[in-house]
């Protein structure tokens, strides 16, 4: 099942069931004004908007509408909880790499996690909108789930079970706020702006046999200013599994229904070097600070430009006949105004 | 004007408009179900809770009933956003201090924050429940405002027009989580489980002269197991002003109308040992982490233990009548079992 959340209807936007291709979506104000309320309300919910589903696949709904991803917000415009991962620890590996640092061994077995902020989402083809270019702008494109109620101290197993639907994330983070934020010892405030979620979040049964052991076997598709950039498999070099992630969220405390829980950086090791450019024969990348590190470390310093007025960064991924799964997520970097 | 949150009404609780008192409430249905609703669009809500405020201060109220604070959820049972700061450096300086480290010259001007958990927040009255003693639980008695929406960039000033509510805030800490955790370098997350707010959260005006320049002038009061623990004056030794800490919070993103934003430990300096139990004529602490960080100090290693199963911690902060002005904060610690 595939739904989002388009713009109209304030701040928590409107609910609506959209078909499998991406065509056609109903709203479904019987069910559920907006997805927050059917996540609240799940085993109620879930079983009528699957009927919606099947039907507009069929294309026997009787309220079918064009469905315009422009118009939607992400899925869940605010969320009670946004807590990301760093699950591909290649990403880490390079970011230690290029600071001649070693990887403690216990990143191997005890997941990274910040609390992110969740109270403003940006749309997928919202602006990335910033007061300075100085502050480092990179993407970070990830894969994401949404979660149920879990009880404190959940199993790895009974935390699969918790996950709700999956889409994509363009996490974004201004690197240059970064160090000195993470120098003052309590993680990521500042550094890390408002993330922009794919127009269509799916249930995990909808990626058929991508989805294995709570992992997403499918390359993310990252362009950057319309070339190609990154398409690194997002079930690959995952150290952690979206099921072990949740577990951790929930070790001293329960989650609410509608947390989401990111993966981190999609990044595939492909050998000694931690990467390797699209068009150097590789899978690329999801964030400029991982070929800022390759540079630093072939090179001494970096090259590649963090992201200025004007970029574009596309998300996306696709299904084995090339079809959008989730819709894309497609912004542009600009300056802040104020509404 | 005093506003609580209901248990009863799903997980958003009802919202109650509060007598000055603490005696009597009234439901508002026709003007906001919840919280988060009147904050969505307080311009056009806040004169209206007003008027029932006023009739229940008077006596007038058609439909005022008696409040109960063991009733109440926190003000928000859930958030869209929970960022604490660390605004009383004393604290900061403590902990420092009992490891011979030196305090960063910028932590007097660029304020520590980190963001927390709010997808499900407990009760004031609610159990402090855990799956383990181990885990060094301990209390921390902070104040908090809620703010309305803040653009990116807000002056202070900006941000301090901005606050909405002020309550008081038990964030409590798994003090044998945090040193792994910090070591990761993303912060906080399985040591800061749910917290706990007072039952009722107060406009600033209603503060009258305690409320100076976005800082709460009155002692706040923290009873340990039945025994006086701390007294420490909020508006003392404040580095950070409220309005300083929202704007810290807005410098690179938009703030949602609803977000909380935390004090940090209140603690005063009392001279050169950062603090004086009350016993010892001091005022005390906010936190236990504080006394054995006073303790290692002095005699090498810390000797109060952490909170056990058991352990009750009250918070609370009366005016100067004496009467109670948020209600109290009134936990016990127990082992959690799932519902």
């Amino acid at each position: 099942m595939k739904l989002a959340t388009l713009k109209t209807g304030g701040r928590d936007g409107t609910l609506v069931v959209v078909s499998r291709d991406l065509v056609t979506c109903q709203a479904v104000p019987k069910i559920a004004h907006t997805l927050q309320a059917a996540l609240d309300d799940w085993d109620h919910a879930e079983p009528q908007l699957r009927k919606i589903y099947e039907r507009l696949n069929a294309g026997t709904a009787d309220k079918a509408e064009s469905f315009i991803e422009e118009e939607c917000h992400s899925p869940l415009p605010r969320a009670y909880q946004w807590c990301d991962g760093s699950a591909y620890i290649n990403h880490v590996e390079l970011v230690r790499k290029a600071r001649n640092a070693e990887v403690p061994a216990s990143f191997y077995s005890d997941p990274l996690m910040y609390q992110g902020g969740s109270d403003r989402f940006v749309g997928p083809c919202d602006p990335i909108a910033v007061l300075s270019e100085d502050w480092g702008v990179d993407l970070e494109a990830e894969v994401a789930v949404v979660t149920g109620d879990v009880p404190m101290g959940a199993s790895v197993e009974e935390a699969a079970g918790a996950i709700r639907l999956v889409m994509l994330v363009n996490d974004v983070s201004l690197r240059n706020l970064i160090p000195n934020e993470l120098a003052k010892g309590f993680g990521f405030y500042q550094s890390k702006p408002a993330s922009a979620f794919s127009p269509v979040a799916v249930t995990p049964d909808e990626l058929g046999e991508a989805w294995v052991d709570s992992k997403l076997h499918l390359p993310i598709l990252v362009t950057l200013n319309d070339q190609p950039f990154g398409r690194p498999n997002a079930g690959e070099d995952m150290t952690f599994s979206f099921a072990r992630l949740v577990a951790h969220a929930a070790m001293t405390r329960e989650l609410g229904a509608g947390s989401i829980i990111g993966s981190g950086t999609v990044s595939n090791k492909q050998g000694g070097l931690h990467g390797s450019s699209i068009e150097n024969g590789g899978v690329g990348y999801c964030c400029l600070a991982e070929v800022r590190m390759y540079e630093t470390i072939e090179g001494g310093k970096p090259q590649t430009p963090f992201l200025s007025f004007g970029d574009t960064v596309r998300i996306e991924m696709v299904d084995a006949g090339g079809a959008s799964i989730f819709g894309a997520i497609d912004q542009e970097v600009t300056r802040y105004h104020r509404k």
